[in-house]
């Protein structure tokens, strides 16, 4: 996990390097991507099709999708194995394994939380939603 | 930050309860409700309009969508006072306080990792693609 303390008041949301910080997020927030990095993270380097097993209701479009993203911002590694037919695997670069204890304490923070979410929601669905939502467009 | 500490390895994957952490962190891998949570930790409690200012480019829609998801998971709660017109804040519950320091780690990475990602892009963007991808249906 970096140890880089970055403040980020709210009077200073709007700074160009605080920009790319939240386009960057849009890579990292992403639930295959995190998958994607947990997986390779507990595994080290996989197959597509390995990959794929692993990756629990991925289509394999959006796996090819998310792992060109990744490759491209650096986080994961593609090598090709000249075999017949050829072998292709992905592994975390030293970039993405720096999201190693990101992403395992969020699914950490997942796992330890579930009932507690679960409560919410069953309260959630049973209080009737009458009043007017002025933010609401529905 | 939470301290348990829950071991996944890849032997675990498919286990109910880490099924069930991925459908938790489908709700919390996603960049607005990140966005969502973290503008409210680092401001406190906010209006509808003055949360849209905060979360750039995000739509009327997509924020309503997004508040309805985290409060209705107990992440975030929702206030209204019976004035004209009626005022409603959103704040983070303490559940979704627990979050603050993961969210916060991911966006610091994110401003820590910048120039990185930015070499890496440019790598991959200049470095033809000529190999076949077995795996890639286009």
């Amino acid at each position: 996990m970096p140890t880089t303390e970055i403040a980020l008041p709210a009077e200073v949301e709007h700074t160009p390097a605080n920009c790319r910080a939240r386009e960057m997020l849009v890579r990292v927030a992403d639930k295959w991507s995190m998958y994607v990095i947990h997986v390779l993270a507990e595994a080290g380097p996989l197959r597509f099709n390995e990959l794929r097993r692993r990756v629990d209701g991925v289509s394999q479009r959006m796996l090819t999708v998310t792992l060109r993203g990744l490759e491209r911002d650096g986080l994961v590694s593609r090598a090709m194995y000249p075999e017949m037919p050829p072998r292709v695997e992905y592994a975390l670069t030293p970039l993405g394994a720096t999201l190693r204890e990101l992403v395992r304490g969020l699914i950490e923070w997942s796992g330890a939380h579930l009932a507690e979410v679960d409560a919410a929601r069953a309260r959630y669905d049973a209080e009737p939603r009458q009043w007017a939502l002025a933010e609401d467009p529905n």
